[in-house]
């Protein structure tokens, strides 16, 4: 008798699963239910459906050949039978039955299973906030949020934009609506900074500078408290601190696993993330239950303990282990874990990350330290290059790596330096030296002979050896703004010429004591004061200091990545 | 008393390895000796100073600030002592001293060490071909070659310039003359395709293409006789084949690593690469002299033999590691070896890879396939993309990854996806589903839900499970020249309207066998011949060629990259 299998959601996971072992098992039945109109979707497209880049829904809905996911297609093309505008109502496990309702004849029936997938996704957290039910207040993960976000924008009639979170699919929305549109955007964070979560404090000073240097209005440790309205629509956001106008309201405050279903069934649930638990071969606590994608728990294979990660990325590759697994009579194919992996685009910069950043792997119990630097993706003589931003998070004990993120221009040139770390975490437990030693493509086009991975390291390094006391270029610019109160000795250790003319500047604050002058200014550096050194990107304060330290000045600070650092966060010195 | 440490050599590794030492150890003696002018200079930027991209020799031979690296500079800011024009003659490893001569004055002295550090690099290996001393024949390893070069183009009097050696240089050369000064270029190359040895037949048939469609002659298999002259100076190259103009000539013809120094002081060399054998902690069988480096035979961590790597990066890395050991009582830094990663960028085309290419692991041993896909380097939706091809080897039996390599209009994003492989051939020996599970960066601005590197080891999964028997596009073109002599039966699995006009134009010989129309084509098909499936980037011909499968037609073949690999060879089907 041929296999009968059962998928609950028809989006990335459930799409991808039903046809891989569709592929392995021709003769299996297999049924893919989902509530929604729409099925197999790129919800990750939808910034770019809104900014109009892509130019259809349809695209968002389509195979890399053009052809749109509908249920007709994989019916013929898959031999798939989808069911959507179908709920799932509970799962009887005794029976091996899922309970549904066809949602436009409120028929009900038990349809039987041999395995049965559960690919239920997540749905974005509206924080109970007053006034989220008028018009043009919307949130967006549906292909109907996009169709009507691009409506209001085509309108002509949104002037203001309010959007609520700034994280991933906030951000890029915003980037849709301010670059795309010219609509005044304003992001709305509740926590310090945006990002939260995945970036340290000085990358995401470099992201909300980029923002507003695009005119976007950001605004942290900020809480929404109502929408109001005017007509039924939308008019004005209040938060605790001030009133924005806003003709169209964006929620993008997060995802929360659905798992109402599985619950109901029965099955292990992760009370920390509050997402289904799955073993290696992605099984529910159930054998015959398969889940994966947004619905499911994923080892953190850093911290040791499972975490959710809302990405298609993540529910393509389970889906495709959980199709192999359907298709062979003992589960085969396994998924480890993962470490967190992302990236954004914003106007002009992008970010990256991998891993923990320093805050996330102090939460976790590491004794974690973190080490940036500035430096061009590419040879400093190769005409096209940019300056990119890297952090490395590292337990300062064992010198393991627990993270890297950054900030470049060249967002590929980013992506590539990330990913040799993000491969890196997963498959062992490497150490500051293995990524000082990383081996990557190296020719003048694509890197300096140092790669910056390797570069970040040796900073790391330098820092574990306690060769250097590192400080933030967001931190760094924190002391200077306040140096009334506290009595920091600044010194720039950049060439003669442009150091000297910013201590003009500031006489008596900013003391010019270029790298090739360091001895001779030797005498006139305190020893009673904390020293903080500077220079462009890192390189020649990191040598003053290593001068000062042997001529027992010994309280420095060396400001990581100098002031392109402080450039790229808007905090020039002038 | 302070340490004293030789360096011989002051190009790459020796300044890294110095600098490192003596920022460690600022007591220690540090002598850098070197028998040229120029020392501490990027030579792999040489080409990008031939096009004049970059501007001056100087900025070869610059800090990332711009402070040039000359003896004095050397001596002022790292108090190191540099004898440039001064030659190692010879090692008395007993009384721990080198054997030196100044080449201006031609007196000789011997210099006490207690470390020494052989960083002599290697030399350009020159065939014995007649009239390879005339004028305008030049290698591209020195300052001084460089020079000659841009002045040659410069004059305006070269008209045609003929490459010998199709490897990095030869092709970064090339693109030079040819894009930047307008000089008509032939690259000869000795083996049946560039780039031998690091890249496969197809992708190399990619990169050919990209040098012919910009309008340079490429001779593959092909010998060089003689450089015949007139006046002295070069103008014409006699080949086994054929004699091309030319004003001038370069040779490319790859490096051997300079080891008489360490050879005559018994220092152990490896026989197979005839490089110098180091240890983990890049000290030379007496354990006093350290060597990194071109000179050195560095571990291959795939095959598990040592190989010579001829890479300023790699120069760098192994070089810190030397300059902390120098400082340590008992050398604490370990390098454990390479997989051979490489990029070059052509004209449209960069190709990137890492490990072994297919033919190279048959020869160290492995029963090893290849699979390959074309995929867009982006969400196919994003508006911004480029198609990208990879090819990764596999070993059959354990499923190990050994080697990943790739071709790609958008160099940084191919960076990205070798430089994940890369670091994963470090750390471990991954399999297909490691590399088909790996978690990368993921946006649709920097990937598709399934990156390519994922998708390339489907492939491979497909290849090995014997779902698939994939064919190159090199060798589908090959096969379709060659219809007349074979029995292959043709058929394209691409949407009705393609294959058909296609069909149309070949009748007989050409079938369209649309994916959607595959069942009304089954009958068609023969059951007696071999079918070869092709499509637009081979996802299609996959399912196609399952479909046959499933329905006994077994001897299939399918291209992988489809249309798509046949188009960046030049070799579309018309």
């Amino acid at each position: 008798m041929s296999k009968r299998v059962i998928v609950i959601g028809a989006v990335a996971l459930g799409p991808k699963a039903a046809s891989r072992f569709k592929r392995l098992d021709p003769s299996a039945e297999v049924t893919m239910l989902d509530r929604h109109t729409y099925i197999s979707f790129g919800g990750c497209g939808i910034p770019y459906y809104i900014s109009a880049e892509v130019d259809s829904l349809d695209a968002l809905r389509a195979t890399p050949y053009g052809t749109v996911r509908t249920p007709e297609f994989f019916r013929d093309r898959k031999g798939i039978t989808v069911r959507n505008r179908t709920e799932a109502l509970s799962i009887d496990r005794q029976a091996h039955t899922v309970r549904v309702r066809d949602l436009q004849s409120g028929a009900e029936e038990d349809l039987p299973y041999d395995k049965l997938v559960i690919a239920t996704g997540s749905t974005p957290k509206m924080p109970p906030v007053e006034g989220r039910d008028l018009g043009n207040v919307f949130g967006v993960t549906t292909l109907e949020n996009a169709r009507d976000v691009r409506e209001a924008c085509a309108s002509g009639k949104v002037r203001n934009a309010v959007i609520i979170g700034g994280g991933f699919i906030g951000l890029e929305v915003c980037v849709a609506l301010a670059d795309m549109w010219g609509i005044h955007t304003s992001v709305v964070e509740f926590m310090p900074q945006i990002l939260s979560g995945v970036l340290s404090p000085n990358l995401a000073a470099m992201a909300e500078h980029d923002l507003r240097s695009h005119k976007v209005d950001v605004f942290t440790s900020e809480k929404v408290l109502r929408v109001e309205g005017e007509n039924g629509v939308a008019r004005r956001v209040v938060t605790d601190k001030r009133t924005l106008d806003a003709d169209l309201v964006i929620f993008a405050t997060g995802f929360a696993p659905n798992t109402e279903l599985a619950r109901k069934a029965g099955l292990d649930i992760d009370p920390a993330s509050k997402a289904i638990l799955v073993n290696e071969f992605m099984q529910t606590s159930d054998p015959d239950i398969y889940a994966g994608g947004d619905c499911v728990a994923t080892p953190n294979l850093i911290t040791g303990k499972p975490f959710c990660l809302a990405l298609g990325s993540l529910a393509n590759r389970q889906g495709r282990v959980i199709g192999t697994n359907l298709a062979a009579d003992q589960p085969v194919a396994t998924f480890r874990g993962a470490v967190g992996s992302w990236g954004v685009k914003l106007f002009g910069l992008s970010l990256c990350g991998t891993g923990l950043t320093e805050d996330r792997a102090r939460a976790a119990g590491f004794d974690a330290i973190s080490a940036g630097i500035e430096q061009m993706d590419r040879a400093h003589f190769y005409p096209e290059k940019h300056m990119m931003s890297l952090e490395v998070t590292v337990d300062r004990a064992t010198r393991r790596v627990l993270g890297l993120q950054g900030a470049c221009e060249a967002g590929d040139a980013l992506k590539a330096r990330i990913d040799a770390a993000a491969t890196m975490l997963q498959f062992g437990q490497p150490t500051v030296d293995d990524l000082a030693n990383a081996e990557v493509v190296y020719a003048p086009p694509f890197a300096s002979a140092l790669d910056t991975i390797n570069a970040v390291a040796n900073a790391a390094d330098n820092v574990l050896a306690g060769r250097m006391k590192p400080v933030s270029g967001r931190a760094f610019a924190e002391l200077w703004e306040k140096r009334a109160e506290n009595n920091v000795y600044f010194i720039d250790s950049r060439p003669a010429a442009a150091a000297k003319a910013l201590a003009a500047k500031h006489p008596g604050e900013w003391h010019a004591v270029p790298l090739e002058e360091v001895d001779e200014c030797l005498a006139d550096i305190p020893r009673d004061r904390p020293v903080a050194a500077v220079c462009n990107t890192g390189l020649r304060s990191y040598e003053v200091n290593l001068h000062l330290r042997r001529n027992g000045i010994d309280n420095v600070i060396s400001v990581q990545g100098g002031m392109q650092s402080l450039l790229k966060q808007g905090k020039e010195i002038r």
